[in-house]
C-alpha cells in the first residue's frame, strides 16, 4: 500500500480522497484542512486534522490547495526530505519549499464538488525535481485509472493557458449562444447536441480538419448578415476576431 | 408510407437518405443531382436521375443543395402546389417559389459525410408557410428519431447563428489550443478529456453555472502571466476579448 496524506478540501483534494479511497493501492492515510468542518463527515473513513503538526509519515503529501496558499503551507510543514507534491497547472515546481523531495500531480481536468468525474477521463500531469521520485507518482496515479504524462513546467503552463481556451473560453461562447439565442426566443436548448458533436468531432481528427462554416468557406454574405443580427458590439468583437483567426488558419482572404 | 424525394448529393442529403432508408414510416422514391455520378452507387435503392422533368409525385421534396443554388432549384421544379422545403439555417422560407407548398426542415448539426450521425442527436427545426403542412414534416422527422421542434424564420436565423458559435468559433478555439500546445512540445492529446467534459457540463447546467478559471476569478496574476505566455498577437487579442466578455458576464472588473 502506498500511502498519501492530503492537504485542502476543496474541488480537486475531495475528488482525490474519494478515487483513492476507491483505488486498490493507495490509500488515504490523512487529511488536513485548515477549517475541519469541511471534513469532519469524513471522520470515520480517514484521520482528519487542522493541525499540521500532527502529520504522521505518508508515502506522499498531496498539496491541493489554492496557488497562492501553496508555497506557504509546503514551508510550513515540520517535516523534510518527504515528498511533497502539489496539483496546480500553473505554480512552478520550485515554489514548493526546497527541503523537500518535491513534485506536482496536475491532474487536467475541470472539477467541481457535484459533478462526478471518472479519473480515466482525468489525465494527470507529473513532474519530479528528482527522476527517482517519478514512479511512486506514477504508480498512485495509474491506480486512479487516469492516463499519465510526463511533463515539465513549460509544458504544463502551456497546458493550463491551453486549458482555458478550451474550458472557460469555450464555455463563453456557449454562454454567448445562449444570450443571443434567448434574446429572440429560441431555445438554447436545441443546440446542446451540436455542442457535443462539436467536442466528439476533434478526439478524432485534428480542428483544423474538422472545421466548416462561413468563416472557412469565405461566405462573406452569410458573415455580414451575422454580424447585422448581433445586437451586442462585444459579441460582433468576438465573431469578428474568430471569424479572422479561422480566415488566418484556413489561408483564407481578409474580412 | 410517406413518399420523400431528395434533391442534391451532399452532407446532408447522404445522412438524411440513409436514415430514411433506415426508418419505418418514410420512404425516398426519387433522388435527384445535378451531377448524377454522386449517387450512382445507390441505384439499386432508389430511382436515380439527374433530370429535373422526370421527377415523379411525391408527398414531400427535401431541397438539400448549397445555400444560394435553393431559389433557383426551386423554381426550376416541373410542378406546383406539392409540399418543397430546404434544410438550410440561413435561408428565408420566401426564397422557395411560391407556387409550392413551401417548408423548411432544417437539421441542427454538424454533418460530414464520413462521420456517423445518429438522427436522435440531430433536432429538426421545422417551419411552413401553411399550418397543415407540418404534421407531416413532423411526422419524418420523429421518423428519423429526431426531437422537433416548430421555429420561425427570426428564430432560425439566431440558432444558425448561435450554431457558428457553438460550433466553427469552438472548434477554432480548439485550433489555438493546439497551436500553442504543439509550440512548446505539449501533446493537444491530453486536452481531450477536458473539451469533451466542458461540452457535457452545459447538457446539464447552464453557461452560466458552469463558468470557473481566472477570468472569472479575476485573478490579474494569472491573466498577465497567461498573456505573456502568447506569442501570436492574434492569440492574445482572442485571449483578452474572451477574458472580458467572461467578466462582464459575472460582474467582474475590467482588465
Ligand atoms: N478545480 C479544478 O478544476 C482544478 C483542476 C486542476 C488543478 N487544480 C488545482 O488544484 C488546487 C486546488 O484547487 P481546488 O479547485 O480544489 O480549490 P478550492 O475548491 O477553491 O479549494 C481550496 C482549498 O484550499 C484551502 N486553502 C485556501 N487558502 C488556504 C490557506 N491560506 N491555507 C491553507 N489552506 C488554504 C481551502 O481551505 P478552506 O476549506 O479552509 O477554505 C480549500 O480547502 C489548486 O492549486 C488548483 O490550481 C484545480
Ligand atoms: N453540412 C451541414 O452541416 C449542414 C447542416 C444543416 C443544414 N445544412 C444545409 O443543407 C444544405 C446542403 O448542405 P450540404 O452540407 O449537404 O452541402 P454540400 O455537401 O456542399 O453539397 C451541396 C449539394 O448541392 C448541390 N448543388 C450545388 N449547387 C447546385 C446548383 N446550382 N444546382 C443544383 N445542385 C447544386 C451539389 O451538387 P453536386 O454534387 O453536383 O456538386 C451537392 O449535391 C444547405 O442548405 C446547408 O445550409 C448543412
Amino acid at each position: 500500500m502506498i500511502s498519501v496524506t492530503l492537504l485542502g478540501a476543496g474541488n480537486v483534494a475531495t475528488h482525490l480522497f474519494k478515487a483513492f479511497n476507491a483505488s486498490k493501492k493507495t490509500t488515504v492515510n490523512q487529511w488536513f484542512n485548515r477549517n475541519i468542518n469541511a471534513i469532519h463527515q469524513y471522520k470515520n473513513q480517514v484521520k482528519i486534522t487542522d493541525n499540521l503538526n500532527t502529520l504522521e509519515k505518508a508515502d506522499v503529501y498531496i498539496i491541493a490547495v489554492s496557488d497562492n496558499a501553496i508555497s506557504k503551507i509546503s514551508s510550513s510543514l515540520p517535516f523534510n526530505d518527504r515528498l511533497v507534491v502539489h496539483t496546480s497547472g500553473s505554480v512552478n515546481i520550485h515554489d514548493l519549499d526546497k527541503k523537500h523531495k518535491r513534485g506536482v500531480f496536475y491532474p487536467l481536468q475541470s472539477f467541481s464538488k457535484t459533478a462526478k468525474l471518472n479519473f480515466k477521463d482525468v489525465p494527470i500531469c507529473i513532474e519530479t525535481i528528482d527522476k527517482k521520485d517519478y514512479s511512486i507518482l506514477k504508480e498512485i496515479a495509474t491506480d486512479l485509472g487516469s492516463p499519465v504524462k510526463k511533463v515539465n513546467s513549460d509544458q504544463r503552463r502551456i497546458l493550463h493557458l491551453a486549458a482555458v481556451f478550451v474550458n472557460n473560453f469555450t464555455n463563453q461562447l456557449y454562454r454567448v449562444a445562449h444570450e443571443i439565442t434567448e434574446s429572440e426566443a429560441a431555445e438554447f436548448d436545441l443546440l446542446k447536441p451540436l455542442i457535443l458533436e462539436t467536442a466528439k468531432k476533434v478526439q478524432d481528427i485534428s480542428p483544423y480538419m474538422a472545421q466548416t462554416g462561413p468563416a472557412k468557406r469565405n461566405d462573406t454574405k452569410t458573415i455580414k448578415k451575422h454580424l447585422a443580427l448581433l445586437n451586442k458590439n462585444q459579441h460582433k468583437a468576438i465573431y469578428k476576431l474568430l471569424t479572422q483567426s479561422i480566415q488566418d488558419t484556413h489561408g483564407g482572404k481578409k474580412l
